[in-house]
């Protein structure tokens, strides 16, 4: 591994426009474009790192576009969750100077060796006695390996995804593993993750109870505390409190809990950084009625918007005219042969919508291309900068 | 487009193995390993090639490995169902004396346009005027040019899927479409599909009376009659007649209906052909009482497990001694961190299964790679070819 001196990124800077319809009229794309707001993005990241009274790792696997990471370090976000070896050979090559964590609480062999060995990496999340000896044999332990104890949490209904019912270990367990890290000489950590998009801020204040119980009980002193993620992004069908109110609940679960003032804390927040920062421009390939069909859909970019309730704002672009002000309900359908490849519920647009014209879809910066297969050979990878305010601003 | 010397393809092929345990031993992998049995794949084509009466075209969609084209192309398979420009870049440029059909009711105009020019591409399916339209606006039209309308089916139970959702006109819709390709001097073709994963040879029976009607009441005779795909794999949790019955009802139905004798004929086989001809190795990464954590999950190569009520065998391969011979259930999960890749129902393995043991789940030569996402980094693209009796064989 050969280390460049620390310098900004090379950039992967995507091709610049003034806004969507300069979009539209420069490429008049029969193909998916992502268009990225390097604003927006940047802003939420500056937001994150001055409120949240700890590290801010980035959740990678949200959206790893080369483009989306270099808008994030250069708003100063240089910790990544990572999740596989792909995940920290993109950030260790890309950003020497920044931090990969290990977050998955179970890998294999080899990986654990490679991002040792390989990549430097040097904290690891376990939810299990079986992979804390993994990460044990693999690595050689030791004083300079942060070992994260993954805590199972309540189930709360303020979440979109409830990630407790496949991570994480019971709190005795929790506190069984704590012991048998620190026995063997490593840095010790707790771990917990709410779940997706949580709409509740004391949910944190729970968790960070049940953390502070869990630590006690152990009867060990942990050397970092991670809360995981989480944290909402602002889609128009949700109540979602302000970002201040997060980080008041995690403020005050820490003031309600014994940790030593030296304790690490992390948060690894995804979908609230990027969610807001890139739409997707689809174009109408045919119209049948009210159903649209158009050139990305649930194998593309669009898949989240099956498993989970969330409404995006659409807005129609047409170069020849102007649509009709009156709006309608469409259905969206996706590229492939596919039956299934059809959007859940409807979409408002103007009535007169047809063949050619283009739709953005707002708010898909978060699990969009990173979700995305290239079943029936297509495939969205062309991405753009823009610097207008979104649909999502008008509505 | 250079033409070369038509000749058999210069081959992808992967690395040889005679059976999967050979496999195991040669790579302990542990990463996702396909395993492709190329003599089950051939075996299957030749036996479509030899029951079905006309031209054979397999579903790029359903396995588009190189691999696996070699393997159909060398056993006589050299016509193939193409959806997007990707999929018929890969078959003309790959096999020069191939012919690609634009099977895909709903392209954009660019991909069109494309496709004719570029590829040559002379069959094309629409479902709708305005789609005729821009295939006429594309291309010109003309005696070349062979234009086939999809039926819309009447919705079948015997039917995993229904793509008559989402295409196909209704028959007076067809009708007229057939006289507007006629009176534009192309030649004409009628499609219909009758769904995917088709239990009741009956269906095809029923489909080819509703083609029969519609190229009637068109008054237009017709040049070609592609019967779709929908031709099942035999799972083990289903009752699937043999591949003789539906071809009987086929030639049954097709005597039923007044076609002339030069028509030609097409059918689209995908999943019946390859299906049963590819494994999946996985290496169980940690277990947790019945839970086990694979290295392959919903994002990867089981997301059709997600979809459709397939069950798929499956075995243990251990290389340090002899599993138990007492079954359990265990339910997989995926390597994602996402709380949804867990793969519906349970899988019965060997009770004492442990971390590093790995899992062969057979039959998922359809619809597994071709689907698979870079979700968190994690994507399954290796390929052997081995030569031993699959697990189904034993079930």
């Amino acid at each position: 591994m050969t280390q460049p001196a620390i310098s900004p990124p090379a950039g992967h800077r995507a091709h610049r426009f003034g806004d969507v319809v300069s979009v539209v009229r420069a490429l008049t794309p029969g193909y998916p474009v992502y268009c990225l707001r390097p604003a927006l993005i940047a802003a939420s990241a500056r937001r994150f790192l001055s409120q949240f009274p700890g590290t801010v790792m980035y959740a990678v696997k949200c959206n790893p576009s080369p483009m989306v990471l270099d808008i994030l370090y250069r708003a100063g976000i240089h910790h990544f969750d990572t999740a596989s070896l792909p995940e920290i050979a993109q950030i260790c090559e890309t950003y020497p100077d920044a931090q990969a964590y290990f977050m998955h609480p179970v890998k294999g062999r080899a990986v654990i060796k490679t991002a040792h060995r390989v990549y430097g990496v040097r904290y690891y999340v376990v939810d299990h006695e079986n992979e804390l000896a993994k990460v044990l044999d693999e690595t050689g332990g030791g004083p300079d390996l942060t070992i994260v104890v993954r805590l199972k949490t309540e189930r709360a209904d303020a979440v979109l995804f409830n990630l407790s019912s496949k991570f994480g270990a019971p709190p005795d367990e929790a506190a069984d593993l704590l012991r048998r890290v620190a026995a063997r000489g490593c840095r010790t950590g707790l771990a917990f993750h709410v779940g997706s998009q949580c709409s509740d801020p004391s949910v944190y204040r729970d968790a960070l109870a049940l953390a502070g119980r869990t630590a006690a009980d152990s009867g060990v002193g942990i050397d970092c505390l991670d809360v995981g993620g989480g944290f909402p992004a602002y889609y128009a069908n949700m109540q979602i409190p302000p970002l201040e109110d997060f980080m008041a609940a995690i403020r005050a679960g820490l003031k309600e809990i014994d940790l030593p003032p030296t304790v690490e804390l992390f948060a690894e927040p995804g979908r609230a950084l990027v969610a807001h920062g890139c739409s997707l421009l689809v174009q109408v390939q045919l119209r049948k009625d009210d159903r649209l069909y158009i050139n990305d859909g649930i194998y593309g970019s669009l898949s989240e918007l099956c498993h989970a309730d969330i409404r995006v704002p659409v807005r129609l672009i047409r170069l020849d005219g102007r649509p009709a002000a009156r709006l309608r309900p469409f259905v969206l359908n996706g590229p492939t042969c596919d039956s299934l490849d059809v959007v859940p519920g409807t979409f408002d647009l103007p009535e007169d919508v047809r063949e050619g014209d283009w739709i953005e879809i707002d708010q898909l910066g978060a699990y969009s291309n990173a979700m995305a297969t290239r079943f029936n050979g297509f495939y969205p990878e062309t991405f753009v900068e823009v610097h207008d305010a979104p649909p999502a601003a008008a509505s």
